[in-house]
């Protein structure tokens, strides 16, 4: 199964741009850039990292090929000189990374690539749209996987995902952020996450009735017999035929691992709550009721709220396509250069205050209280160590007057950025799905309860170390100066 | 470049009921689905129909490889006798679709799939994928393309894009819609549509300075120098300094074929308009201003009313996402069986009137009136034909007393479904997508301009034949009465 090249998924002006750094005799010059975001999808307080594997694939593919390059020859913008740098083009910087999986929060850099200009260009737009896509459904699923509980929730919503990516990487990122299963074959075979499935209305109405059509199910399937149970009346056929075929399987001593029914329609409260009662009344308490139909994180809450008697949710549109807040907004700005062995901290000015980015060559601490919560994040230069066995004091960037004072014995930290590529080389190696999602659950709990909350949650601060805001305040103060441009 | 094999691109549920269906002996059981859509997308009247040639790709492309078998057999969920089963599996039905590039409506048959059930339920979810996806992103450029008036719209949403292929297809889709280009290569390579673009911020705060920056790229891409001005400040430094490179043009002789500004930040009224003074009084009437940051066909169309003097609109997040309504709620739905060569319409009720599907083998006539425009969509059963020399009276078919009468020689019918697959071979060949953007600008025409108003438009009706309400009136009925189930 050989994969589509993505060299070319890339802005064109990625390659004017590299035309001309060509023509400049810049290719080589070394510049730093950071990927970040600036606030968080759907309300969150936080969100989850995703989209590393693909990005390293995508880094260790780069290739031009022969087709590409006619391709490219055929719009009479590049030149033979050019086209011939992009024949022998290959990756050789350094990138780091936050593992996937992580709790995130905006302007810290995820991703930091250092590279010869015209690469640290081309890949720009390819790492911004798998990081940013997988990050943010990693995140709803978080959301969404809260909403629930212990509960588990199943990714269903391939058929109106934005593509067949977008299926596939969608429910790997699904997976990430807590969900316990998903429907797309695809991405069970890619990644090996458990899929999950059982049967849909039209099994039903292709058989002459309800009942045999549950009973042929169970004939099959009764490892797993989850019986869709809303193609003609829930209550008055569907439970009570699903009744019918589980008393009819322990008369033939079969036990089911899984059984239970699928609600797909109507007001899950309500339905769920009778539909318990019934199951409960013809002796099987263990029966699991399932439901899917339009649902989000909101209302899987307002549903729990309502004692619904659902322990399995099977979340399709609003999950696939984190409906609510459709784009993750990544971006991917100049950060510093390095001219004769010397770095350059470069800032990106703007009126609003937000958008001023963060210069220099950065990391990042997580700062844990002795529950293992996060107190806070800090973001400092490379060269900055934290001595844990000192006293910490940060504080608000935007508003200097807020501090934090941690005492020694008060606080652990841990740098976030990992090694991705050194010289052009992979040195690291991505855990499974399943691996990175047990890790995101750890990380998940490192959050305060409060940080969770659907809405208005406790915003946890991101702060710069004090030598990082001398230098940002200066090389804003410097620009500022009046000048000619 | 070889393409992912998307054999496995589906719900497990399809598997589990395909082996049921195997093992019932339903395998060859003749099966009409319907591929349809309830409410059109981003308040709009209509949609544009997308996605069929990827659609013809992957059915032409059905099989399952010995890596697909073994990981389905590692599930412990399907029999030897259901994976042999598979592993010959090829598509053998008949598909009607209404080409790409149509203004569609709800409710219409958009792919008609007439297959033994088992290979029908398979495709489903892909082609639900393919189509919704697709859907989405042209009727979200059409929309954006009516705002900006006859301006061109670059589609630049390549890195907030879902994924890679939500970048591919929704740049192929936009373009479909009536976008003039797209800043995505591998869309231009795949697609042969136009790529566009220029350079980024970055390009600049890799100079000295700004002016160096622009005379730089104005020396390699004098053919096509859209200069960025806001990197520092647009109106003092940004325009003036792409004037003086201008003026060095000229004075050196060279005539741009397309040169201008671009604008990314600030207000784009006000900011356009000013520059706009600057350009013509320093004699470039020509001059292009073009415009990207966070737009939509709203803050075009408020831009266009506030005289914003910008002719040329970049259009990222809000186009590639379909932000305000991210997806498109295609479904596919049982239609008919064939039973011993017999059609027998099945239909789905739901307590919910507008889901109560449309029974049997249907087709869709276009009504137009003297002006070409559309005066309403038939639903009628496959073997009726409107005869055009006769009067024909069509009506509501939810409130039946809305009626409309045609009078021969005062309007015209055309079909719309066409042949794309018959007896598994495929029968079309698709235009290529500028043809197709050709034919989709043609079908706009067909809109009256009330139907294409950006909120509330006139809403065009969709009716069924008299003989096809009736068949549906008399399934309800006989569904009504009081029954076992």
């Amino acid at each position: 199964m050989d994969k589509l090249n993505l060299t070319l998924l890339t802005d064109f002006y990625q390659l004017t741009m590299m035309q001309g750094y060509n023509n400049s005799n810049k290719n080589d010059q070394v510049a730093v850039f950071d990927l970040f975001y600036r606030s968080n999808p759907s309300n969150s307080s936080y969100a989850i990292s995703a989209g590393l594997d693909q990005v390293i694939d995508y880094i260790n593919n780069l290739n031009f090929s022969e087709e590409d390059l006619s391709y490219l020859k055929s719009l009479n913008v590049f030149t033979d000189d050019f086209l011939l740098y992009l024949k022998n083009f290959k990756f050789t910087g350094d990138i780091y990374a936050i593992p996937e999986g992580s709790v995130i929060f905006p302007r810290e850099p995820l991703v930091r690539v250092k590279a010869p200009i015209s690469q640290a260009q081309l890949i720009e737009t390819a790492i911004l749209n798998i990081i940013n896509h997988q990050s943010l459904i990693a995140t709803k699923a978080s959301r969404v996987c809260w909403a629930a509980h212990d509960d588990g929730v199943l990714e269903f919503g391939l058929r109106r995902a934005q593509g067949p990516d977008a299926g596939v990487y969608g429910a790997r990122a699904a997976m990430i952020g807590g969900c316990t299963g998903t429907s797309n074959v695809l991405t069970g075979k890619l990644f090996d996450v458990p899929v999950k499935g059982t049967h849909a209305h039209s099994w039903i109405m292709s058989f002459e009735d309800e009942l045999t059509a549950f009973r042929t199910y169970a004939e099959y399937f009764s490892d797993a017999c989850i019986l869709l149970v809303d193609t003609y009346d829930t209550l008055k056929s569907g439970v009570p035929n699903a009744i019918k075929v589980f008393d009819e399987l322990k008369e033939k001593g079969i036990n089911s691992k899984l059984f239970g029914i699928r609600l797909d329609s109507g007001d899950l409260a309500y339905i769920s709550k009778e539909a318990r009662i019934l199951l409960d009344a013809a002796g099987y308490p263990d029966a699991i009721i399932s439901a899917s139909s339009d649902l989000d994180e909101y209302l899987i809450r307002d549903l729990k709220i309502q004692d619904a008697k659902i322990t399995l949710w099977g979340v399709g549109t609003n999950l696939i396509t984190s409906a609510d807040c459709p784009a993750f907004g990544g971006v991917y700005k100049l950060a510093a250069e390095e001219i004769n062995n010397t770095i350059i901290p470069k800032i990106k000015i703007s009126e609003n205050v937000a958008k001023v980015t963060n210069p220099g060559i950065k990391k990042i601490y997580r700062i844990y209280n002795n529950h293992n919560k996060i107190k806070a994040d800090l973001i400092t230069l490379e060269h900055e160590i934290i001595d844990e066995t000192k006293t910490l004091t940060i504080f608000d960037p935007e508003n200097t007057w807020k501090r934090m004072t941690l005492k020694a014995g008060e606080y652990t930290c841990k740098e976030l950025l990992a090694p991705i590529f050194i010289d052009g080389k992979c040195v690291y190696k991505s855990p499974s799905v399943m691996e990175i999602r047990q890790y995101c659950q750890e990380q998940l709990s490192t959050l305060w309860p409060e940080s969770r909350r659907l809405t208005n949650p406790h915003v946890i601060p991101v702060d710069l170390s004090g030598e990082l805001y001398d230098l940002k305040q200066s090389m804003i103060d410097s620009y500022m100066k009046p000048k000619k441009y």
